[in-house]
């Protein structure tokens, strides 16, 4: 692509975007299109000669288009957010632009010097112990997401079992590991990855809160000690997706101290909201914890994908996934003063992520971030005080950040129409949970655009849709 | 971000992207600062509040930019190549904007099934085999890296394994894993992340070619089988890292047939090349593969990551990673219509990468990227015949495609000091490797902007400076 081509499409581009976002309203958020939709409108093989990227731009409008549920509509309040911003969209251009691999710290030095610098500002910004820091035995690196944060830490505990280490083949069937029956499906997928089995993984039962019992924990440890079993991993979560549920950590963590087993934090939605000082109560038990992780492309203006993730020992991490063939070998690794993030994370190779992280952490300083949060927050006190009042809706769970789990008072069956109805409409997209076997709506509310009347005009439609459906 | 800021701001982005594409050249390929020069000129804190996004674009010149290793200068010869185009940009600057997660068909359904249908356009643009196709049993997706890729494989194969299904704990001690001495580092990791630990994977001898010699392999697995263990897994490369030799597939993958084990096969360099037919007969013995891959993003002009992997049943690798909590519960999975990329990897997450494929393949026509994997094999050539006539250098490997091992007639410490030397200079960077002992320089040529001039002034560089070592 010429140069002058690139300058043209791509400030055509700059302002589709921009025009994209300033009209997000007028998009149904959810796509309406039925499976094969979208593969039926394309040539079933690749084209042999090229094509003007006014055609590939055409086709994007009209095939792709319809095709898109709008994750960063206003009206969009399903799962979590996975939230974008202008300076994000615009350093992840700017990460493509370069082009380099951060692999290594000789493959492009400030790759990994900045990511290491941002995940260390993030440990002052939100109160982590500073035992994470990379100026200690600790550091933090960006990895795709808190599922892959979970197997590196999980992976991590394994080898840092000493009898796993003593004795390696086969004793894994000795290892078990425990979380709350309302952790995220991430733990259980790397349990199975890590070759341990879901078998070996102890869902430990929550409170009327939803959040993991110490003492049933505490039970399960000891059951499994007594029956020879080698408990080496519990993963507590703040924030759970179902509800934000907040397990306690003040229990659990010096119990796991206790034991010698590796805790594992998983604040992927809720870790954001510590960088406001009235939410930094969150974090008061991180002291515990040997690993530890959040996402700010959920809740913090970071484009997918960042999750930063923190371990206590670099050093637990880097020997469980080291690898050092000679095509890598080099003097800058040799020396030792050097990270080379590679051995942080399960691919080699690695994008200039840390770009984004700085353009919004500068952008829009932690007074800026700060906002964001507080805003939504607010408007979820907002929403669920008007569930509470309602007489035909209850709330399912407490709310202390901004994810909002209620119900219309009738059965299962009325709050899944309720669901699809609401989505079917185009007006706003929200997701569902279940709640000891009750159909539990769930509100998220931490989309960038966002604003009161996005949300009011939620509360509105869900009253009227109720309404018309229980008179059909 | 308001908007006009937005459009400003990109649109200076863009253009300063183009400029630096423009001027790649006058840039020292490699960074030369020092560990910790980076980080020692920027703030400790994350600032409270906002900072203009000028300032942060100056910084990003004045402090990151000398930080930079240029991989998409023409003068970058090392490792394998990660190249970009103006196409790939400009999609992932869209895939940006949109931030639409893909990982059920529900959260986008154009951003799982242009992606399906990519990797099938692709099937036939390779000549893979028509299993691979997600019509048939298979099916493509895209990954990270090829490390997630054979990571994905591996685990697959130890569910597929019969024996590790019917008794789990423990089970594998009993199972070994095979990979030619040659074989990418992340076969070594991705047997450790398994739980199968790295004693068992067999690194089996390579013949002069530095290519899988299929009798060892066969030895080894039989030796495996005699003493009662179970072979269940093998790698076979198209394509080294080292040196890009070609794994006979023809006799490794009768073998595994007839016992029953996986055969994954890492094509992440080479793969690109058999959309040419003079190179389709890399792919020629791929109907014994349980599972392929490939790297757009190494030498098919797409942005990192993009790599595509394939598996011959669909059903092995979702039935491994498969997850259905009741949060992302929906309809649509519930058809079975549909594919959920989140059950063909690692995380949960994922971005819209198969935009950037659609908009390079449709951009540059198949013809466009058969031109560029021809120049780069042409000029890679040329320069094998230069190395090969000269008297003070050999050539330390055959070279089917477009990597370069060669050395100076001279021993091991010089032709580190010569690689040392080069790559100080900043015209140019190339890396090394090792084989039987004896340092070797690769030069892989496949970046974007790499010409005739910029190869023929790299071998003037190499004459130059090894007379000039040896004369000093």
């Amino acid at each position: 692509m010429k140069s002058d081509q690139f300058r043209r499409y791509g400030h055509q581009l700059i302002d589709q975007i921009a025009d994209y976002i300033d009209h997000l309203e007028d998009y149904p958020v959810q796509s309406h299109i039925k499976p094969g939709d979208i593969r039926s409108q394309l040539p079933p093989q690749a084209p042999e000669h090229s094509e003007s990227f006014d055609a590939i731009l055409s086709d994007f409008e009209n095939i792709i288009m319809p095709g898109i549920t709008h994750w960063q509509s206003p009206n969009f309040f399903g799962y979590f957010p996975a939230n974008h911003s202008g300076p994000s969209i615009l350093a992840e251009l700017l990460s493509a632009g370069l082009g380099v691999q951060g692999m290594l710290w000789l493959t492009s030095p400030a790759a990994t010097e900045l990511e290491t610098h941002m995940l260390d500002w993030l440990i002052d910004a939100l109160g982590l112990p500073s035992f994470f820091k990379s100026t200690e035995s600790g550091g933090g690196v960006i990895q795709d997401s808190a599922s892959s944060a979970v197997l590196c830490a999980l992976l991590s505990a394994r080898e840092r079992s000493s009898q796993w280490q003593s004795n390696h083949l086969g004793i894994q069937q000795h290892l078990v590991a425990y979380t709350s029956a309302h952790a995220h499906s991430s733990v259980e997928k790397a349990i199975r990855i890590a070759g341990i089995g879901s078998d070996n993984l102890r869902l430990i039962a929550v409170d009327e809160n939803h959040a993991m019992r110490a003492d049933a924990l505490a039970h399960a440890i000891k059951t499994d000690q007594q029956n020879g079993l080698l408990p080496f991993f519990v993963c507590a979560t703040i924030g759970t997706t179902s509800t934000t549920a907040i397990d306690p950590v003040n229990t659990i963590g010096p119990f796991c101290k206790q034991h010698d087993i590796w805790l594992h934090i998983d604040a992927a939605l809720a870790g954001s909201a510590a960088i406001c000082p009235e939410f930094r109560w969150l974090h008061n038990d991180l002291h515990y914890a040997d690993s530890y992780c959040f996402n700010p492309h959920k809740w913090l203006l970071t484009n997918f994908d960042c999750d930063c993730f923190y371990v206590k020992q670099r050093s637990n991490l880097t020997q469980t996934l080291g690898v050092n063939p000679e095509y890598l070998k080099n003097t800058a690794t040799d020396t030792g003063k050097v990270f080379d993030y590679r051995d942080w994370q399960i691919p080699l190779g690695r994008r200039f992520r840390s770009l984004k992280l700085w353009f919004v952490i500068r952008f829009y300083g932690l007074e800026g971030l700060r906002s964001h949060i507080r805003n939504h927050v607010e408007l979820s006190q907002q929403f669920s005080e008007w569930i509470d009042a309602h007489p035909d809706f209850e709330l399912m769970a407490p709310n202390p950040l901004n994810l909002i789990c209620f119900r219309h008072r009738s059965d299962n069956i009325f709050n899944q129409k309720l669901l699809e109805t609401l989505n079917a409409s185009g007006e706003c997209f929200l997701t569902h949970t279940q709640l000891n076997k009750i159909y539990a709506l769930r509100v998220c509310i931490g989309g960038t655009y966002t604003r009161k009347q996005h949300v009011q005009k939620l509360w509105q439609l869900i009253q009227k849709t109720s309404q018309t459906l229980q008179t059909t």
